[in-house]
């Protein structure tokens, strides 16, 4: 995936309208997007296809998939039919849930990023012991795209030492979560940056300063 | 929850005048249903309240939340006030994300469901060898209803101990995935059921039938 100046912005907010805002506001250095399900259950799963077709933009859709193999393949089918180009999906619910939506991203030519470890406190108990693990069956399953938290950068280097330098990996957590664009990078080839520029009151200048802090 | 013959219908299709059939076929012997992303993506969060308010049943909203805390409080404030009465939360992603359903819950007059095993076989990898401090972890943040696998009995009789009688313990896994429903019922409070139902040409004596093989 071709992620412009290594930024994805996530729109976790409920208000078409606004996201519609902060994607107009960001437009210029932005070309992929996170779409989760606040705005899909907030303003329908068309979301996806009105903002894709405004702004020509690539959207990846964070549903982090977490059903048995069966559901999940009806989630991503629908997923992939509302125009996202890629999918969130968890890896801790196993190899057989995973592959259904690889199943389906084939079927519907789309892309699955595999969730490997998250970037919040609660990742710690039952996640984190087994990312390490969840990254493995990713690559045994032929996935190319990996999603690892920025906010323990030790972490998303084993993350990528798994995967290999051909994966792509895209990584949630610098802002308000508190890691560190640069420092992400080293590991990551692409930010997922949500709060600290959906809560902006200048969307365009907070990706700017984004940009120069990972330049220097 | 009073769930009507100890049977709750998964309404797990992407087609709300099918799902409208489907509870209208089962209205007699049913007053719960299970509303999952199948459903929702394709018909809108407002399938729920179309069907709640149509047959006056419960509904249990089953998106297996999955994400940090921040999202996973947005996505179930929104499902509560779109007229869930209870949500399924995924018990893998940590404490602090169940506890943000939980305040959630609260704050909107709703109740959460926590997943602790899957019944499908890809849950034996990540999930088994934790779903058991998945349900401890549920006691200790009070939750009062939980979700386990009939197609592992085993698996149900221990996380109802851990999780006493008091608490509601719903089950998946019966029918189409091979569970037993009476066996089940030693454990849980009461099954879901979906594609022996929704699948099946006559969703009525479906039920009727799993009545009668409960009953026996």
């Amino acid at each position: 995936m071709d992620v412009k100046n290594r930024i994805i912005v996530a729109l976790d907010l409920p208000d078409l309208e606004k996201a519609i805002e902060v994607v107009d506001a960001v437009k210029k250095e932005i070309n992929t997007v996170k779409i989760g399900y606040p705005l899909v259950l907030g303003q329908g799963l068309d979301s996806i296809s009105t903002i894709k077709n405004e702004f020509s933009c690539q959207v990846i859709a964070d549903f982090k998939v977490a059903d048995i193999p069966e559901t999940n393949r009806k989630i991503v089918d629908l997923t992939f039919q509302a125009g996202a180009d890629a999918v969130i999906v968890h890896g801790f619910v196993g190899a057989d849930s995973a592959q259904a939506c690889m199943d389906s991203a084939h079927k519907n030519g789309g892309e699955v990023f595999l969730l490997t470890e998250m970037s919040h406190p609660g990742a710690l108990k039952f996640i984190k012991p087994v990312s390490l693990e969840i990254a493995r069956m990713g690559v045994k399953l032929g996935i190319r795209n990996f999603v690892g938290p920025s906010t323990r950068l030790d972490r998303l280097e084993k993350i990528r030492r798994i995967i290999g330098s051909g994966s792509f990996l895209i990584s949630p957590g610098v802002g308000a979560q508190g890691g560190n664009p640069k420092d992400t990078l080293d590991f990551a080839d692409a930010l997922i940056i949500g709060r600290s520029v959906y809560l902006s009151e200048d969307p365009e200048f907070a990706i700017e300063s984004f940009i120069d802090s990972i330049e220097k």
